[in-house]
């Protein structure tokens, strides 16, 4: 199959190759945050009208009989393929008996802050993947140890099927560029100042302009208000927050700056429509009843 | 060979795995930063005593004869295979007729701030590598179209890589949370601000102690004193900045914050032990001969 190992003293290879070539350092401003990955099975439950990601989404589909739906279009999630689901393109989720899928959470972040498939509208089918049923043991234990390698493995992986997006990746890529360039101080204070109690006088105040001229220039820039962006990150940083285990909701809530976890779950039900603590039984419940959350680590 | 795509209603796979596991929040601090692939040959100018890799260098060794020397330890770098040579290791390279490779720069980063391979003095063998000749010219012509999904490709193919680094990985990263803790916003601003004219006393005031204390703390946690890091990071982006071809030799010394070119010169020499325009030439002539330049794009 492969003849590296040749004896002697082996020829150039391949000599229509013999030069110098390679990428500039174009795209270092583009980094990838893997939040999780995850095995899981799901039943009926999994059933969900206009669920919102709240991150990026990658789908290993293992198994089942799902599909999604956004608009008046249907997607069948066909077991040994892949698929992505940008954050923020709200769906329809189904299956008639359940789905078992690898799962990963990731951001693709231009200057650690902005996600450039923030903004995709549509789920994009990355074709069949390779993993064969050999290999999937080996896969899945690495889920299961935590340890570093395991984190640089699955980015890897999820690197190499989202260059599967080709044309469309780098659309998303140069339109954000386009879309934040001067905004971009105001997306990192946003970013690291992420609170429900961020006031647009702050914003304006980091921006050195008035309220009214900084709301006008986001609305021109980005087609969409500033408050309705604001909104929209704090409940995509609560959603992350809720699918990881550390904090209770009331912890979360006060994290984020709201008043008190009534509200929160109140604005959290209305983007999402689903409530926080049911979200979150949503990422470590699967179709083998409760008690098997007790398994998981 | 697979049978995913069942018919009818498929059977949940591998019930063993029939759990929700993953893995948590844990690594989102790690970034990776790549800085070109390139695909080269070169002859015997290659070989190089006590060569500094100024960034993490991934080799996929295509072909030649050619090998590295650690201290007194000789590791051949066989066609076939792959190779990491940490930012940082000082090496003699050699070979006795020409290398024909891949050619990978990357860093490592904690809080996108800290290498945290900077400081493994050995290099690694990470065994072969399965770029088959069949995929060779596809993978190569990634490397022409510089396109964004060429870039992620070529990030997953280098993480899936290093994932082999395994326990050798889980070490540097630990080592260097442990190490660089209460000093970071030290590096962060050391990074943010790299220049030739970055003071100790600057230092000091933005980690509001003496300089003194700061000198000793930073030795203390480092095992290095603060102005051989300051030197080592400032030669490293010079060595980084030369490999691009964006700026002329004085631009760099200029941006470096240095007085004048010679002086930069000078300084580099010492690190290196090369003039920095034969450094740059080396990346971008290979055995063919001067001519060959003109080929890459």
């Amino acid at each position: 199959m492969r003849d590296w190992s040749m004896k002697g003293r082996p020829e150039v290879f391949a000599p229509e190759f013999n030069q110098i070539a390679g990428m500039p350092e174009l795209f270092t401003d583009l980094t990838i945050k893997l939040h999780f990955v995850r095995l899981c099975s799901h039943g009926r439950e999994w059933n969900y009208p206009q669920r919102q990601q709240a991150a990026n989404t990658l789908y290993f589909v293992l198994g089942g009989d799902a599909f999604i739906r956004h608009g008046t279009n249907t997607m069948p999630l066909l077991p040994g393929h892949a698929y992505l689901l940008p954050r923020g393109c709200p769906l329809d989720l189904h299956c008639h008996t359940h789905i078992q899928k690898i799962w990963c959470w990731f951001d693709l972040l231009l200057h650690n802050t902005v996600d450039i498939l923030d903004g995709q509208t549509t789920p994009f089918h990355l074709g069949q993947h390779d993993f064969t049923l050999a290999e999937l043991p080996d896969m899945t234990a690495r889920l299961f140890r935590r340890q570093i390698e395991d984190h640089l493995f699955w980015l890897g992986t999820i690197c190499r099927y989202l260059a599967r997006l080709d044309q469309d990746l780098s659309e998303c890529y140069h339109h954000t560029r386009q879309r934040t360039g001067k905004l971009m101080p105001l997306f990192d204070y946003i970013e690291n100042n992420l609170s429900a109690k961020l006031t647009l006088d702050e914003l304006a105040s980091v921006m050195k302009c008035h309220p009214n001229s900084l709301s006008r220039l986001f609305c021109r820039t980005t087609g969409m208000t500033l408050s309705r962006y604001l909104r929209r990150r704090l409940m995509q940083k609560a959603a992350a927050m809720l699918a990881d285990r550390e904090l209770a909701v009331f912890e979360i809530a006060h994290e984020l700056g709201f008043a008190d976890e009534y509200y929160f779950n109140r604005v959290f039900r209305k983007y999402f429509g689903i409530a926080p603590g049911k979200y979150r039984h949503g990422f470590f419940h699967d179709s083998a009843g409760p008690e098997s959350s007790d398994q998981q680590s």
